[in-house]
């Protein structure tokens, strides 16, 4: 095809080379992460070990997840906004939290003119035990239920090792959302509601698959009757968490004194739940769709779906090629476009910048586009081709973004549903991780034994054991002790 | 006039007196503020003395504030985040800076198991120390500048004294804007182009008229050549600042090696600027505006412009009205609406809750009104009762709101206006700000030595001195010490 890129190889800049990324996606994913995150304009690294600046192109990365989901919850809940730093007597009063917690907090002591504070103050790790005496004040009847609280924040774990942006970081941005329910069945149902939505932010924004499911009992958020997850395998066939989604019973309503009257004037308890998605969000993002040449962005969340670059040859037409870009842009006002009309780089540096940065559709215009009222389209996903006249353009871009959108996300999850094998015994289980990764599944008696013996051979583990009500029939004993089976786990190593 | 109100007032529950506001707001400003801020559902106390939770209607504010102004911004200025933790060695870089905040600094010593850290961490006052080492790496050539980022956060100032719920907390939340420029001309137009945002958005969006000028010499920004300041006098007379935006020169690209190459290949220093908004700004809002029974919110910032309340008479009509109540709701869905169609309170009950949560425009429909095709319209600013036919409805709620947002400022405007007034001596500065407060204006010296003798006498110290190239022209020699007058100080008692 004699589009414009082929006339301007041989402008590509030596450095180039420096600015792109070095290492192979599938043989170093480590360090190809690290590259594409820096190199992309995401995030970098901050003074303090384990924290992050999350740059302009991240933040708006961010801001897109941040602003659908906010949209999708905004009927029922209310935003609101919880103190940073929680007492330490507060943590306390949810044992299980503060024990959950505990390695993990950053404490203030002292603040003010370096005085000492009578109670040390942790950086919330979380804010169950902050809101939970809020939602202590403002329920009174059955008529203040449900209440949806939710809060867009920063908070802080002292994670020891293994940090990396997005994926693991000390202070992270996210949302916890915090409600309050009459019933333990409306509390299940805003729980999967949540998880429902999280899968949907996954799978029709970020075109990364998901399985719903549980943590193992021994794996719950502290004090939860229940944690569920959204678990989405990355290329390298490794499970990450993309949300988690709690049903936390009466545990926080009895230890913060949460009462309220039903309709019989009886004093009960209200049933909580707690449910965030954070930053993370983007290292998984990152990873699921990126190529050697950088970041690829499903449309649905790029900050920019369009980028227009200019063929300027300096044979007395690149005014005209620069007038037909304004039209093109014009021409594009319904989607996020960027017109790369500067003419200090060559556009052999533009099309790098801008595939590292995974813009989904590139716009070519040269002389010969012009005169023949066409442009070349180039997708970020295939690389493919495509000359269409500037009658067709709105149309196709229309359709090729829907395109890639789906082509990202069938992908992966061909490649997800290739990588869910399943297990007979503990032999296999270790062989299949070893050999493929993936998900393995077997059927699991419930014991954290039986993961554990696993874990320490393989530092694999249980990411996940389907519902009840979604799961094939259980057949055989447990694959590793031979016990009776009452769960199928899906053991993967995991992020 | 006939309207539905009358035909409720005998339905007004005896439990509204507790509900409402208690006190007089001429009478008792303090008391009358904490009162709104609690049951307008605005903010409620946190555990932690100094901090607050921020409920779902105040939050609602912030968010109407914080989406306009990053609206206005986006164009021009980056969304990022840097981290909440600043090495206390980064804050020592720019002395000037640490000076001016380590009595307020919260310092985390212990995390993750308690352990001690190699080198303590402040909670961030502010971040110009963390986000100029990020400039010093992103910024290389001129080509680079102006260089614009923007955040949204939390910081938290551990405030000594008279801590009240957004107009002085220990955490509140702001935007913080930080620029670097090639010349100081080009940091100037920055600064001003900022503030000039902050007064629309108080003026335009908030209904506050606030006069825009620059701090004294002795009362800038720790580090900066130049603070400038929106401030808005509140009814009790104090000033309350409402913005700021500084010209950092080159003080913190000094400290923090911040250069360009500019177009002759010299190294250079660019200048700096930082401004910033915070949640204070509804603290300025809720005592602009308010009165003894509430709120009272300009539409542009409020939540919900009209609130619809049916007038149930239980004589065989309520269906009917509840489903013109419908008709209404969908008649007004270019306006943000609420139906209060809840039919276990009161009409009376509905009018005090909305009248307390200042919504500027209440519907109110009963037989009457729905036999007539009418609905009566109440103006929360005014009280003024309307009744139109439901043609007009649309034309005349927006009629009615932009009135109401013009007379709010305008009513607010007077006020300010006619307590601007002049002193000639150190006698008259004290006569007049002790009668009157407001703003109490004089020729000054510039020595901090003249302020300190009103400060020390009334409490009252200079808010802002007008750009030179507003201010009327200096007559006559300093009101404090009869030297040689170089600016028009405004005196005021001030939050």
């Amino acid at each position: 095809m004699a589009g414009a890129a082929q006339e301007v190889d041989t402008m590509s800049d030596e450095s180039n080379q420096q600015l792109g990324i070095t290492v192979s996606k599938r043989q170093n994913m480590s360090e190809w992460y690290t590259q594409v995150v820096k190199k992309a304009g995401l995030a970098s690294y901050a003074p303090v070990k384990g924290c992050m600046i999350i740059e302009p192109y991240g933040m708006k990365l961010w801001e897109r997840i941040r602003d659908t989901f906010d949209d999708w919850i905004s009927d029922e809940v209310d935003n609101a906004y919880f103190p940073l730093l929680i007492p330490e007597s507060y943590l306390e009063r949810e044992k299980d939290i503060v024990d959950g917690f505990d390695p993990e907090v950053a404490w203030v002591e002292k603040a003010g003119n370096d005085e000492e504070l009578e109670e040390r103050l942790a950086i919330r790790p979380t804010s169950e035990s902050i809101i939970a005496p809020y939602m202590a004040d403002t329920i009174q009847s059955y008529r203040d239920l449900p209440l949806r609280l939710n809060q867009w924040s920063n908070v802080v774990r002292w994670e020891a090792t293994d940090t990396r942006p997005f994926l693991r970081t000390r202070e992270f941005l996210w949302q916890e959302g915090h409600t309050a329910h009459a019933s333990k069945e409306a509390a299940d149902e805003e729980m999967y509601t949540r998880l429902d939505q999280y899968a949907r932010l996954y799978e029709d924004i970020m075109a990364v698959p998901v399985l719903e499911g549980k943590k193992p009992e021994h794996d719950k958020f502290p004090g939860a009757d229940m944690t569920t997850t959204v678990e989405a395998l990355m290329p390298d066939g490794k499970s990450i968490q993309g949300g988690t989604s709690h049903n936390l019973g009466q545990s926080f309503s009895e230890a913060f004194d949460i009462t309220y009257e039903d309709e019989q004037q009886q004093t009960q308890h209200p049933y909580t739940c707690s449910w965030g998605l954070s930053t993370r969000a983007i290292g998984a993002l990152i990873m699921a769709h990126g190529d050697d040449d950088g970041l690829v962005l499903p449309p649905e969340v790029a900050p920019i779906e369009v980028v227009i670059v200019p063929i300027m040859t300096g044979d007395g037409t690149d005014d005209d090629v620069l007038a037909y870009g304004d039209e093109i842009e014009e021409e594009l006002a319904g989607f996020r476009t960027e017109y790369d009309d500067d003419q200090h780089k060559t556009p052999g540096f533009k099309f790098n910048k801008w595939e590292l940065k995974g813009v989904p559709l590139r716009i070519e215009i040269g002389p010969r586009e012009m005169d023949d009222e066409e442009v070349t389209l180039v997708r970020r996903d295939t690389g493919e081709e495509l000359t269409i006249t500037i009658e067709d353009l709105t149309e196709t871009v229309e359709e090729q973004l829907e395109d890639i959108q789906v082509a990202l996300f069938e992908n992966l999850k061909d490649y997800r549903d290739d990588h869910i094998t399943r297990a007979e015994s503990y032999e296999e289980i270790l062989e299949r991780i070893g050999r493929k990764r993936g998900y393995v599944t077997c059927a699991w008696c419930g014991d954290e034994q039986c993961e554990a013996e696993v874990k320490d051979q393989i530092a694999a583990e249980i990411v996940m054991v389907p519902f009840e009500d979604e799961r094939e029939e259980i057949e055989g004993s447990c694959a590793i002790c031979g016990e009776e089976a009452v769960e199928i786990a899906y053991f993967a190593k995991n992020y």
